[in-house]
């Protein structure tokens, strides 16, 4: 019988080991396999990060150049994946077609049967490689305009917003998608990940784990919150309302904004400080300052009122809109980098499995009720 | 910081409140909303037990005969889901396309955008029809057969086996279907069901979280350990081999044997009483009673030698060979029964929501390690 009554929503409750992601949220420390996240924002690039994520270490100088090509090498969707993307009717959002689109993909991936750790690291690749590109082509091809062939000369981020706009990205807007990456990359069991873990560990594979990672991250209490903030912006900045009031009136009204406080940090999400940043600079060099402006001073009153702290889907908003990235790309975005983390986890799961199956505390008609025969029911 | 260090697996965790389903694993009893699963196999309807699941109580004549309409009606999909189901290639199994299929529905369900507790029920009468007539369809389409148009005046399992076989079922196939229908609807924080949970839980919509489901339910240890029963069966049939000595020779080879042990049963599995019985009664009906006498035979066996009971999926995959169904689909009629389970929790989690984020003991390097720049890396 159950023995361990844990918190709701298992807050606090230690649900595996894990040798990927360290967080103390008290001191508000994120490390990838102990390398704090801060020197990888501003040192690493999200191949760097996604091997360190996928072996354990940093690579060497041929490592990085052989997983960067084959990272490259996989950028490819079968022609009936397209055909598929082809046929959704526009009103899907990018989300709903992400889901539905990598499912499709183990049709088409030649290890879909082989459940082996060499197997998933296979798919892994592909599944990094495919997610960006079919974020990007369904946007084209819901805009109407000619889906462009991925370039493996470029880098994972520099692709992905090739592919997506169909000009070669500037250099700050490279370095700025590649930092988002990095930074959204990995985050121990939250709940996307916790959800491919428990999939997985029916030893069901992993195409199933991912598939149901992006229908968690779809939710506005988990990546979904980025496209909140943003649409939170863009209402107050057609109202002409100061975002103070604007925010002051949220609260009164017992509304909730999205983009601040965070279940495991209890002081500033260490990638909040990053994104911050490149928010404040991509502004300026744009000469468009204003949304890093708004986001700041509603920081600021919520700090102050509600001693909450931005995390990292508020400043992600600005941030992409400043690159002209659409609304409803953010939260996919956040599966293109994110990915990384899932199939580490997917993977160090099955390496060591036991079958995720938890109790429930039952509230329900007392045991035995009677069935009542259906003549004698009021 | 976390507090409670869990089992593997989270064993013995109570996971969330819950008043669908309860279970004695030390007595070995499964109940319903508080009605016993016996009294239900015995008594009941797919029907009936769904609406028990949803609403909390049995349905009065009035509220079944609304209730059986209601689902009757919502056999409907859009043509687009045909073309699609039509476009995969022959190879996909179906779970895959169960799993990308139900992912496609939400882009020409009305309700899409509405996650209110009304519209997910909506959503979840369209789910339970259209669950069991993708596995017809996708069934037929695979074999180059003719779609067989839904029949609103049969029951559910009725209509199921109309259109998988397209001749209307004999009494005791239905009644058999039916059966199985109630038997698997529903069992408490599966790994299934978690995965709905959790993937709800941040807000997402039900079809995300189905969606989730099917591929946790697609894994050999939950779901599709009943299509390993079956395999195990036909290989034992196939070698002329003694059953006992088989699984004798399996055991000595420390190869697992599907069917057996439960994670919460500690004696027979209640479910485990009636596929038994369906499975002896089907086989004699059919003058084929040797599917049945081998499972018994090996039921006898790992029952004295490993102490372990035969569970839910054992005796499933000797009824379903007897009514003439493929391997590969014992899996998802899981599905067109445990949708029901599924939609219940997932409306349930939503009525009093919290996003489900456990934390991991972490066992990586040693924060924090120092990031060496690439030129000086071995």
């Amino acid at each position: 019988m159950p023995t361990a009554v844990a918190g709701k929503g298992l807050e606090g409750v230690i649900a595996a080991n894990s040798g990927i992601c360290w967080i103390d949220g008290e001191a508000g420390v994120l490390s990838y396999r102990g390398i704090d996240i801060h020197e990888l924002a501003e040192n690493s690039s999200f191949e760097e990060t996604t091997y360190l994520l996928w072996n354990g270490m940093l690579p060497n100088r041929l490592q990085l150049r052989e997983f960067t090509a084959q990272l490259a090498a996989a950028r490819s969707l079968d022609q009936r994946i397209l055909d598929m993307l082809k046929s959704f009717p526009r009103s899907a959002t990018p989300m709903e077609v992400l889901r539905t689109a990598v499912s499709a993909l183990s049709f088409y991936d030649a290890d879909e049967k082989d459940n082996s750790h060499d197997a998933n690291v296979r798919k892994a690749y592909n599944l990094t490689a495919q997610i960006a590109m079919i974020v990007a082509i369904y946007d084209r091809i819901r805009k109407g305009k000619e889906i462009v062939p991925p370039d493996q000369n470029l880098s994972h981020a520099a692709n992905f917003l090739w592919m997506l706009n169909g000009v070669k990205p500037s250099e700050t807007a490279t370095r700025t998608m590649d930092l988002a990456l990095v930074l959204h990359a990995e985050h121990e069991l939250n709940a996307s990940t916790f959800a491919a873990r428990v999939i997985a560990a029916t030893l069901s594979d992993i195409h199933s784990a991912i598939t149901g990672a992006i229908g968690a991250l779809k939710g506005p209490l988990h990546g979904g919150a980025n496209e909140a903030v943003m649409r939170l912006l863009l209402a107050i900045d057609k109202s002409g309302e100061d975002p103070v009031e604007h925010v002051k009136n949220m609260l009164a009204n017992k509304q909730k904004v999205s983009g601040f406080g965070h279940r495991v940090y209890k002081t500033e999400d260490p990638r909040a400080t990053h994104l911050r940043q490149m928010s404040e600079q991509l502004g300026t060099d744009a000469g468009q300052p204003k949304w890093f402006q708004m986001s700041r001073a509603i920081e600021l009153y919520i700090n102050k009122e509600k001693k909450l702290n931005a995390n990292v889907d508020f400043y992600s908003a600005s941030t992409y809109n400043t690159l002209g990235i659409d609304i409803d790309l953010y939260t996919p975005i956040f599966a293109v980098s994110r990915i990384a983390g899932w199939a580490a986890h997917v993977i160090e799961q099955l390496d060591d499995n036991r079958l995720i199956r938890p109790r429930a505390d039952y509230i329900g008609p007392v045991y035995p009720s009677p069935y009542v025969p259906l003549e004698r029911r009021g």
